[in-house]
């Protein structure tokens, strides 16, 4: 059994983490830690989850015992606890932001402030599993992806090679979930119910993982214009994806197939040729994903489905802890949560 | 021309009121006051409103060419400014609590503060134009009623003598702008959205103007056992009424005939034979009323409906506005807001 | 193991059946039946199940391996199928409602048919575990209960004996998806969506049911006022029970030990202090139950929370079908459907 | 005074003309016709509509004294009926896509049926009021252009010569009322509820509509890849559109200010600085459009709002009549309906 312990674990993504992980079979719950409600127990901060423990104030003594400790800070918060639970020997996924981008330089660009660990920054690996699960399987310390970038990665980097130099259009829509437990005026319920708007037009953060994997993959710099939406829905990330790509536009069954065959054997990506819905993947760590070719303006369109909780925050931060200790990859995540 | 301002203008009643006032044929628009947010343009608060107007902060002095003044603020805060108002000669529609309970003794036991001044308490008018309206035609304060009882007390005043002594069920269901605009974790989009449950289950503060306005009606106390809920909408109010009738439980028709003939004339009441649904009157100033009867209970159902913000806050204030300064009791109240 | 099929499961209860059966960790899946779809994967016609089934048409010669068959019919038409199948040998689960009232006399009058078997009328257990237990464990034939009554009778047997002779009110509140996946002008999206409103104001046929049961426990008639409401979500039953009870009304916390006792051991009845939300219960068996005692009027106020397709109909016929075959009751139930 | 009438006037245009059209200053209503509802009130199809008529059989007699029909009728099936009416003298705005494309040949490609009058197929004039108002005041029939065009064209047409020839991106996201009143699975409340899904990802009918019309300002062929995508709202259409301009990026204030020079005057284009929401454009006939700049990827983005069933429909057939006939544009357009 592997001592798992959740730091910072009562905003959404530390609720659906404290889900997967009480009901793991290969993982015994260590601390879950809270500053403000650190003597609750999760009933009371969660009152539909059914899990037995009171939250702790977070010290580096009492997390010598967890073998994994999962990081649920805000960006820029959170790498001087992960720093240390690194250095003091505990192997860590980390949630922010913090560790995703490998040029040191885009941190005061993006996230506004100067990284004081450019060695962890290099050691991180992208926990991206579908692109770099053999590295994840031996690293101290993964970087869990923005939620943005995993449906927009598994959408793309598979035809990376193939996206002509304008790159990709990026239209993703996401349940409110993805802003966070704070409550602020934009996600005040008369704000977002009946209503739907774009946010972050340019400039959003998840921008830099998104052009940085997709120049990996491409062995050229490609243009990613994203521009995320604000659904009316609690949790789930559909992006519509176009590209014109080199070569011509080709046929949905040659795409299919090419996708199919990169996938294949991957647990959590599904290729289909009914395109995705949230309904088809909320509460789930599937990401789904389907492609429609448009003869007429020379464009295909791809269309990935995740839940931004889970494949998009906590289920994949599960199943890259899986992969760190040589668990089955699906253990836990085989119910909804 | 009326001149007419709206003090603490900035929550969800108040925009309501700035956009009936500012197409009002009758009304210049006086002053839009907001402590937060003085200097900024409405547009710029509510960009769904097209009223070109900048919020100023609250002065005496430069209300002193307004005719009547709205006073949208919350309940122990509007009194003062209240009680400065109608001093200085402007007549007052206040949207708070503060002047709606005639017994003194209640401020303390249900808001929380001793009144300064049961003077204005004893003369305020309860701003329920069906029942009150030749009284509000000469008052120099209305205290307009709460959004509950409103909806509430246009079901069950005019059979308040024919309910048993074990008085009325009222399980009332409403929107989230009720609760208001200030972020909090109730209205976090995420803690509404999909879901359903009770609030204040026992002793919401809009109990006692029930019973008070009951109780004058019946000519004896009647007990109002009154049960809010929270609905995944935005605006409106669905109220389920029921109680045992004395004398029998009679039939659907004879109940309608009783309300229709109570209400006939009435501008904004409806009694139909159709239950009413929300939809039916959001945006509207109109209070949709219908009933069932239950022989195998006994029971007596009367089932209303209306908008919170408009016949439950800003629509009954402008009508209170229109019956006050002898204008058409619909003048502004026509168009959907 | 346990072979299970699903009769008529293109519905929304044989949806979630097939869902937890395949899953079940006792049992082998048989056949799902379909007179639409036959031919059909489970996938064509619902995406988010991931069951590599495909539906037929229904013959009882192919059920004869069943051990246990879930009949999913419309009312009125489900009692040829159950009663051929319980003939050839099968149990049976019936969700409909065709065998769960006691007096045959009550289906013409409620549903509009003779009762052709009044022998398996009277064989029949009505499937509420907390109360019929170890009928249950006997029975060839369950019939599963409504979902309104199983949230009303979990929330009122314990006290049926408690309830002065008014009887109770029960003010329900439901998800869309008990009115079935059959698209009609009341089930569209823009009919329900940002709406409200009660419907079957009185006569609605589960109150027969409720009627029934509450009779048995208390051993006289009780009158039971049932007004069901259409919420704009997708899943779930809140109810708000209010009654007088004899003898006075008490305190909170008698009356949450009495339930509390009453439940106590039971696996999917959760007494709670904090009052029940629609999200506390989706996709789980659970039954939450609260209780409010309004000492002004009187009145004791319970509210209970289910899920209507899970504890409402197909996950507690599952927890039937545990019972029946001795297997752990909570089996195949701890997942979210 | 003018007499308007309503042919197919139950769907949901037809609601919305019946309700602008019952309060226009300047217009007698004439027949509300309805194949299905002739003979029932407005009230018992429509409760919130509080027009007092019923709904009678189509005939062209009866429309003899109508001086303009608004025909709601469903593609292919509504040019009978508008062909006769504009032959017999009356002046037409046709709500469907009978007559909105000017190559003939488009009908059986795109609609499925062999054009019968080629003549009114050039005579029509396309009924988007900012780019053709000239001719529409002249017009004997009158094409009003359909939701997902009107919101795009007014986003585009002013800089269509600017766009490169790979041509513009289009990705759409409509409420729910766009899908006709008609119950279908697709429609049914539990399907599209916290959900979101594209549709008709290649080849959408409106497609020609906007190739068609861009292809004429720009003086060549410029390919459109439009999507659309089903929000879980009733009412608007946010359009995300995204294009590569000729001769560099620019500014976002350059852009503006183009777009705002465009529409000076337009009582109905608001060009704004924040990006536009569906809540802004609700019930109105205003369309709402700003634009951001994208300098990494080269891209321009622009963003545009309104409400389908008015901008998109019958509000902007009411603005094409008071064009027709010489009224006030705006007339009856003030309120929201």
């Amino acid at each position: 059994m592997i001592v798992a312990s959740v730091i910072g674990a009562t905003g959404y993504t530390g609720a659906v983490l404290t889900d997967i992980l009480a009901m793991h079979p290969e993982v015994q719950l260590g601390f879950l830690t809270s500053a403000s409600f650190a003597g609750k127990s999760v009933a009371e901060v969660f009152p539909h989850l059914r899990v037995d423990r009171e939250y702790v104030g977070y010290s580096l003594e009492a997390l010598s015992d967890s073998d994994v400790a999962f990081v649920c800070y805000p960006h820029a918060q959170a790498h001087v606890a992960v720093a240390e639970l690194v250095d003091s020997g505990c192997r860590v996924v980390d949630l922010s932001a913090d560790f995703r981008l490998k040029d040191p330089a885009a941190y005061p660009a993006w996230y506004g402030f100067d990284h004081p660990r450019p060695d962890l920054v290099e050691e991180a690996v992208f926990g991206l599993p579908e692109h770099y699960r053999s590295s994840i399987s031996q690293a101290r310390l993964v970087a869990n992806p923005g939620c943005f970038p995993t449906g927009m990665l598994l959408g793309t980097l598979p035809v990376a090679e193939r996206i002509d130099d304008r790159g990709v259009i990026v239209d993703s829509k996401s349940g409110v979930s993805g802003a966070g437990r704070e409550p602020t005026p934009k996600t005040h319920f008369c704000a977002v119910f009946d209503n739907f708007k774009s946010y972050s037009e340019v400039g959003h953060r998840h921008t830099p993982e998104m052009v940085q994997e997709m120049t990996l993959a491409a062995g050229t710099t490609l243009p990613v214009s994203f521009t995320p939406h604000l659904l009316p829905v609690d949790r789930g990330i559909l992006s519509s994806i176009y590209f014109w790509p080199e070569g011509g536009v080709g046929t949905q069954d040659e795409w299919l197939s090419l996708y199919a065959e990169r996938y294949r054997g991957e647990p959590f990506v599904e290729v289909v040729e009914t395109v995705p819905s949230l309904q088809d993947v909320q509460g789930t760590n599937y990401c789904r994903v389907s492609i429609r070719v448009d003869p007429a303006a020379g464009v295909v369109k791809v269309f990935t489905a995740i839940d931004n909780l889970v494949k998009g925050a906590s289920g994949q931060a599960v199943q890259n802890m899986n992969i760190m200790f040589g668990l089955d990859e699906q253990a836990g995540l085989g119910r909804k949560v």
